[in-house]
């Protein structure tokens, strides 16, 4: 029986995310690559095992929370990507017991900490920032890396495990052309960090992390780990920069459309800022665009140019229409919309409904 | 036992936030207003409860699963102001029959549908347009208004209520000047319905909603109803524009430190996006300011005027900080940060933790 949809609901092409994972899977075992895909932007174990049966054993996360969530649902090897929150370290070393638990650390500080602290064996990346500068490690501060490496050999149970990037930066670029610069650039610090520390740590593991560049590059030859998370649903956001095709959009929200204003082209639809959340990109006139507008349930290619959600409130989205299609849609309707951020956006939803009627539920925030 | 803090958590200082209640509780009496706050703010029937207490008893939502959520607390009158969504009408007729409820609508389509459904006692708003230019009827068209009120008579259980909008425009000002101006404009508007409609319609409301009119003005004298929400916690964003002083600001979120970068004046905490949301604010420089650090968790005025969170991603706040500020904040510490839409922020958390420990619980979208 086909689920009623009255309010807003992220439909998930179940097919098109295959696609994606595959595609994915298959460029990091063309490179030789370990695939530890990341898990914070679906956030549900039984899409986790999508992943599973494809043979992908080992994962990543943004919390310990959430290695707490997949650990339950068997998942045994999970890199927990986000600078090591002390505070949480019990529960750290609580999940280290029973799974090959992995964390990043970026200062001698938290090595410190780790040595005084940890009674279970523990991987350690060491975050490296080689261009996005939100945090990490200078990628060129090898004397710094050695004096955290120093630290960590004095508790044989912190086990160091390589280095961590994440080149964020590759999202705010306008085209594919920059994408690859940043890929080459980050590659080649991580590279020059391997070559450096390698006859140490001889199984020294190079990790990177980002949708665009894994969507866009093709040589991973010389690094050992991809960890790409959005691609498994892409987004607006990733198709405007060139790192995917609108058709690889696996999530949609169904809106029910519930007052239209012909005198101004706009269409008011159930689906706001709780549901898409606040994030945009803005068109070549510098107007802000919150999402996109399909054509059918069955369809999700653009329905016209210029439909797209211009405005969030909490609970309201103001769409952009045409006169064209202010004729078409009744209140009552649903329409479904492409989101700027498929991350953000998944986690405002309690759920997935597949296109095949599949209910699908997520971790939550704990 | 007080709790210990270890991850995102966001704090609720009760005494503020029940002087802000007070505060426009009387400012509605004062008035000869009827005060029918709006819970989309803190979604909690535990506060729910601190309104109750105050001998209030009518409340404002923002969707039916809200409505139904305070109705099961006990809410026996409760005004769901958004365009009514046809397509949840069940949801909305079972649950007109146990509370006296009231819907939204804007349109001759939508009071058909209702003439042809409405089984049980309904009350209904016509949303007004009076310069938001979000949704509504502009508040000009007496001919469409007069149309709609003639389709409803044709079902006695439709019971027309009055006239309800939202100044949402006045969270977009310079000023209180501005404020005031917006509040002035929007009363003529609402009172020009009245004086119209009032002789056929004896009873009817006309009734005003956003937090910085209701805040900022005194004379609500010829408004029949006050819907504010926002005011119960406030914000930076209504601080920043004159609604309210920071020391009325009722919410912080504890945020441990992950990393420092004394480089570049920079603190990472563990909070983002999906513990704050992505509403931000610009200063003068036209930076973007995601956030402001309070001095501790005791006093939450401002820690230095130059220390706010100057980007957010998904789990990752970058905070813009001070030499002096590095020198004193360590990895491990908690900073605790007022959020700038106080809305958004809550409806991202799971729950309260109060400045004296209570844990409150909160709806979660259904």
């Amino acid at each position: 029986m086909t689920t009623i949809i009255t309010k807003p609901t992220l439909f998930l092409n179940k097919d098109i995310s295959l696609k994606n994972i595959q595609m994915m899977q298959e460029k990091a075992l063309k490179n030789h690559c370990i695939f530890r895909p990341h898990f914070k932007t679906h956030q549900s174990t039984e899409i986790g095992n999508w992943f599973k049966e494809l043979g992908i054993e080992q994962c990543t996360v943004s919390s310990i929370g959430m290695a707490e969530y997949f650990a339950e649902a068997g998942w045994k090897d999970i890199t927990v990507a986000f600078p090591l929150n002390i505070l949480e370290f019990d529960r750290v070393s609580s999940l280290s017991k029973s799974i090959a638990l992995n964390i990043c650390i970026e200062s001698t500080e938290v090595a410190s900490f780790l040595i005084e602290n940890t009674k279970f064996p523990l991987g350690i990346f060491i975050k490296i920032d080689a261009g996005y500068h939100r945090t990490g490690v200078n990628a060129a501060s090898f004397q710094y890396i050695e004096e955290i490496l120093n630290v960590l050999k004095a508790n044989d149970f912190c086990d160091f495990k390589g280095f961590l990037q994440h080149a964020g930066h590759s999202y705010h670029v306008k085209d594919k052309s920059e994408i690859l610069t940043i890929h080459h650039e980050t590659i080649k610090s991580l590279v020059d960090l391997k070559r450096y520390f390698i006859l140490e740590y001889p199984n020294l593991v190079i990790s990177c992390g980002d949708t665009p560049t894994c969507s866009i590059a093709e040589d991973f030859q010389s690094i050992d780990e991809m960890r790409p998370g959005n691609f498994a649903f892409y987004d607006v956001m990733q198709a405007n920069i060139g790192a995917c095709h609108f058709s690889q959009i696996a999530v949609a929200m169904a809106c029910p459309v519930v007052a239209k204003h012909s005198d101004r082209n706009e269409i008011i639809i159930y689906g706001g800022a709780i549901h898409f959340s606040k994030d945009f990109i803005t068109n070549v006139e510098g107007d802000k665009i919150f999402g996109l507008v399909c054509k059918s349930k069955d369809d999700w290619s653009i329905l016209y140019q210029d439909a797209y959600i211009k405005k969030l409130s909490q609970e309201h989205g103001t769409i952009h229409s045409t006169p064209e299609m202010l004729e078409h849609i009744q209140v009552g309707d649903l329409l479904y919309c492409l989101p700027i951020h498929s991350c953000l956006t998944a986690n405002l939803m309690n759920s997935y409904l597949t296109t095949k009627n599949q209910e699908i539920s997520m971790y939550r925030y704990s």
